[in-house]
């Protein structure tokens, strides 16, 4: 069963192939399923751009999407994410995506479900499809990962990508530092890159990398940080001027303008923004088309008749 | 016009015909519209699984799907049903799918609009789907209906598909019993089948059909009966331990875990409730192929031009 | 870059390309972009009837919609509205139709983004495809607008189409006449027409066009006008009687009936009221088509690398 629940469960070799996959799809390769396959895209957080990412990936594979609308499904009468899955699963759905509040919502689905499981985004987990996409748009900059220096700054503690992408970016030879407020770093983060002030990670690195400030994950009041943010931790035009030539921003989105990044500079000749969106596409078909590959040999088709035996 | 309201509106060879092409559809028949369709799916109630399988059915047989919000509608500005539908048949919508809190909401629909309604549950009326993939799963199983002994058990008053079910196995000449709580029953229930005590109906019936409890549709407090229902009423391990040999087990779901059913017997050998969602998706397509085939001489067009006539 | 934003925009020889393209499409004409296209149906307000018409319209020229639903997408985490229409043009993304309660919402689009608007509608602003549709309806009635004469009738001020719909007509030569509570009206209508009492204006007009009184933009009480406005303004039985031999009924809807029109004459023979909702589609096939055919020659696209530039 090939879902996609993290980046870490991707070796190196894993993850080149998705990377290659998509760079393949982005020159043009087509590739449709045999036969009418379905997808369902269980949402239950906002999401404008990762949501329309996967139905655009999915209707360039050729595939059907069920539409999944978490405020108006039985999950109001009590259902549970499994029963939810098993139950797209009975009717057809051939994989899910699923974005949920919770850290590990995949827990109680993994190795249950005979459907893959597509991750886009747990708790403050995971995002592998941010990862991965990040990950393309670096490799498409620099043709390769060795001696890259990639500057993580901001709110590094609730991030879905920091880690993931720090830990993805090490394993394949680049160098990271992190950098932000102290209050959103923590030394957990220290085994894949070290901590460095603003500036010099900003005046240093190759790629600039800045983090959303997650509002909406903060439990308590982070208003004393934000005010100042721009000025202490954000791209300002200033800072942006001491960039090393040839260095790229990138960012998530959707972006806080002139918090994590001036106004200006959000659609700049040195900024990715928009082509990392871009890019989400055609990682987002490479999974999907990996998922729905290696679901041929998979569990028991749920109408397969169970042989009656006497409960003992 | 070939709505489909309910099953009792159905003739026993109608049904049977309807469960003939639903059978063809599991086995792989393909039929597909010789011109382009649309339809649209109206739930005015959460679902989950009777709406997406009616999507997964309406792609299986190569329709368009137009979408529906019912809470971002001009529902909002007041438009009434029949307005709404009027307005997608003039929009070139081939047939709907409703679901409405209102018992009967088609009548304000059949005779006046020109393309045919399928129900997808009203109230606490009628659930002519559900119903029907539930003999499809039962003659799936014993292959015909004649001297079947089926117990419906639990909320049967609250129940879309009890009196239906029951109305219906009885046409087809199985035998029905009904179980549960005695507040959750009354005697216009008699016309189909005698009340049995919980333990005997279990154990000497072919088919355990337990229904799900309807709490969002119970006017007053219920958690007296709630609290002791597995014990009381529920399908408990014990219980199961008792069933006959051959025997199956069904629920429409979402099943209330540990309540109707213990939580080991919902996916053990004898159940058949994943059956039935994944038999709803082949009840649906033969039931929409029914709808759409009969629609040809259906009520003149939209567009076909009134001739004008001097108001008197 | 062919945005649709007002009938204003549109030049008389535009209006009647666009009312022969859809003629055509009426006609079964069928055109399909040569590859895959995508588009996104943005309505930032409840809509029935324009959004499920641009639905069929799409689908019938074989686009791919992309869903999007307002109330659940990064909006709520505070995206512009500019930077949405970016996201979705960078996924891949041709076409966008909004509707949005701000006036001239598009303003801060045109000129930045680099795929086509389609406007459905903004504040009390412009609806340019519902005034399409009604030329159309009134051109398939009459042939010409020359020496035809209209009457609109109602809540003048608060409608997206009175004003564009009073220009165009004008401006293809037939004469305009506004009726209704004073109250709705202002001397910024007079320049496409002149105020007349509501019982002449329907005994001497080929169209009553009656418009929906906008309760949900209206700042005020205006339930003194409303308790007896089907008696002093509407169109009742007793003064449908006096209508002009020949002449129409058009009214945007949704209807409220007994309100703007008596019940019975929603769907009398005068009525053009579901031929206008019909007619709707095709002029959104052909807005579409223009949209899409001169969208090649478009802005850079958002994957075409920039050149790096040193910021100085």
């Amino acid at each position: 069963m090939n879902h996609l629940l993290s980046t870490a469960s991707l070796s190196t070799e894993e993850i080149k192939a998705i990377l290659n996959q998509a760079r393949s799809f982005l020159e043009g390769e087509q590739w449709k399923p045999a036969e009418q396959q379905f997808v369902a895209n269980l949402f239950f957080e906002p999401s404008t751009r990762t949501k329309s990412s996967f139905e655009v990936a999915e209707k360039k594979l050729g595939l059907d999407v069920i539409p999944f609308d978490a405020d108006f499904s039985s999950v109001l009468k009590g259902e549970t994410l499994y029963d939810t899955v098993r139950t797209l699963e009975s009717i057809g759905v051939n994989a899910v995506v699923i974005r949920h509040k919770t850290d590990h919502y995949f827990d109680e689905l993994v190795g249950r479900v005979g459907i893959p499981v597509i991750n886009a985004g747990d708790g403050c987990g995971h995002h592998p499809t941010q990862s991965l996409l990040d990950l393309l748009t670096i490799q498409q900059e620099f043709g390769d990962f060795k001696g890259i220096k990639v500057a993580i700054i901001g709110d590094v503690s609730h991030s879905r990508v920091a880690r993931s992408n720090a830990d993805a970016l090490t394993r394949l030879g680049a160098k990271v530092v992190f950098s932000g407020p102290q209050e959103w770093f923590d030394e957990t983060f220290l085994a894949s890159g070290s901590y460095e002030d603003v500036d010099t990670a900003i005046e240093t690195s190759d790629v600039v990398m800045l983090l959303r400030i997650q509002h909406e994950r903060h439990d308590g009041d982070d208003s004393g940080i934000s005010e100042n943010y721009h000025q202490q931790f954000g791209l300002t035009i200033e800072r942006e001027k001491r960039m090393k030539p040839g260095s790229i921003i990138m960012h998530p989105a959707p972006v806080n303008r002139n918090v994590e990044i001036a106004d200006e500079l959000v659609e700049c000749s040195r900024s990715r923004i928009f082509t990392q969106m871009k890019n989400g596409v055609f990682v987002r078909m490479a999974v999907i088309k990996r998922a729905l590959e290696k679901n041929k040999g998979g569990m028991q088709s749920v109408n397969t008749h169970k042989k009656w035996t006497i409960a003992n």
